[in-house]
């Protein structure tokens, strides 16, 4: 368990007064080793502000830097750049990621963003690899891909539920791997985020869902039986977490108790893998002052 | 011309009294009547606003009605409501498509836009009809399609640049109609702008282009040689917007040498036509009471 995340049961008392280097180097998965979902705290703040207001207001700070750091990965796309962003989220249910994409993603410009959730696959999706799929709905060069689940469920869901036999699925961890490793080899930056909510937490939520009509569309009593499912899953997440957490794409453990949190965490995240990234507005390939002096000419 | 339609060279003085019935019937082009773009002043503000400020915190405000209505679409759609909403966008270079999709689409949930824009056809594309593309890119049930660029170039680039014989040319008017009738008839609601600016304004907004280096990537040589085609651009488009607009999916027309004043007519056209929509959450389709206690049971 990294040092600087705190536990449900020891509250920190105060700021912590030396930041962490980075909101990823505090929320990155350990690349081979164990993990215990147990040991981390559904509402912990391992990393930046504290309280809410200062939280939502941090978040919605950046959406200047995000939104040109964007322009930026786009304009070079146009240049020949071949890089591009992948955002993987994973959750149980009511984990927020529909609600990431829209306080998070609704910060960058619609545009450059190819949004996929993937639900139970089809016949034709069936018929194919469980990557098949997956490899249709990436980014092109200069965008931001989002996926709302992902190749995951297929060692989550397909794990729990015994949709293919475990050989398959032990298969798949390597399937997974030697795929994100070569998306990043091709320009993909590859962030995945689990979304972690507590057994508590999730229970208030449904409840909220069935207690608002409104909410009722978001519901199903699978949902009930999913979470009887919750230690089934927790280990499959937590063999996910461990097993394809790989130097080319880690995954990051963003606590979700508190949906503030997780949209400033998810939002920093993006902030500092673009940042990383630093894609450059291209040099114009065409002679600008020729170009100047025909324009002015025209009527 | 549209009666409430101020010219350039006749200042309204005053703040229109009445407003009219709808932003949409302000800014819709008549059925079955000859346009001439040039009696449309395109700083024009028929409808709405008159001052930046107020049109910017309008435009601002209506975010979360805008919110609430995609949500109801969606929500309804996984109730079985086929209904969608499909935006066109179409104008001259610089007439600001990519800001209408920033700023007014940015209002929505990404994750219910379904966002194309559509640039010259690859080879694949071009071995199909021309609608062939286009199809494939309409949105799902729930969801807001939005169209940066459309079929509508085949009849724009296409005419003014001979990409097509004549005959064919005439034969896709009729084809974009059929097109759009059978959207409308399988739960599309089509909205078509047709974004409006002055020669002068582009000539300004083309050497921002130049004079800005982070702006360059926007620029190409063809865009003069393409302001040297104008009047064949704008017969173009009074063809397309006199000959396509339908009952079932009319044209409207934004004046758009004012940014805020496009953002906010744009806006408020999306907003009305949801409102006409009205969809509604569906009920649920399970016994809450029961999955409420079963929930309560669980740990």
């Amino acid at each position: 368990m990294p040092q600087e995340y705190e536990q449900n049961q020891e509250p920190r008392p105060v700021e912590p007064t030396v930041a962490p280097a980075s909101v990823s180097d505090a929320l990155r998965v350990p690349v081979s080793s164990p993990v215990s979902l147990a040991s981390y705290a559904a509402d912990a703040r391992p990393v930046g502000p504290r309280e809410k207001s200062a939280g939502v207001a941090a978040t919605a700070a950046l959406a200047p830097r995000l939104g040109e750091l964007q322009e930026r990965l786009y304009a070079a796309s146009t240049a020949g750049d071949p890089r591009r962003l992948l955002l993987v989220l994973q959750g149980m249910d009511t984990s927020g990621k529909g609600g990431t994409v829209k306080h998070v993603i609704g910060l960058f410009n619609p545009s450059g963003c190819r949004i996929r959730a993937f639900k139970a696959p089809t016949e034709e999706e069936r018929a194919h690899s469980f990557l098949w799929r997956i490899a249709k709905a990436l980014p092109e060069a200069g965008e931001i891909g989002i996926f709302d689940r992902s190749h995951y469920e297929d060692v989550l869901i397909g794990r729990v539920r015994g949709l293919a036999a475990p050989e398959e699925i032990e298969r798949r961890y390597d399937h997974i791997n030697n795929f994100e490793q070569s998306l990043t080899e091709s320009g993909v930056t590859v962030v995945k985020v689990f979304l972690h909510i507590s057994h508590d937490r999730q229970k208030r939520r449904l409840l909220e869902r069935l207690d608002n009509p409104q909410k009722h569309w978001k519901f199903a009593p699978g949902d009930i039986e999913d979470r009887a499912l919750w230690p089934a899953y927790q280990e499959a997440y937590e063999s996910a977490l461990e097993r394809c957490s790989s130097p080319a794409a880690p995954w990051y453990l963003v606590p979700a108790d508190r949906k503030w949190y997780r949209n400033w965490a998810v939002s920093n995240l993006l902030l500092e893998h673009l940042e990383g990234l630093d894609p450059q507005y291209p040099k114009a390939d065409f002679d600008v002052a020729e170009c100047r002096r025909r324009l002015l000419e025209s009527p």
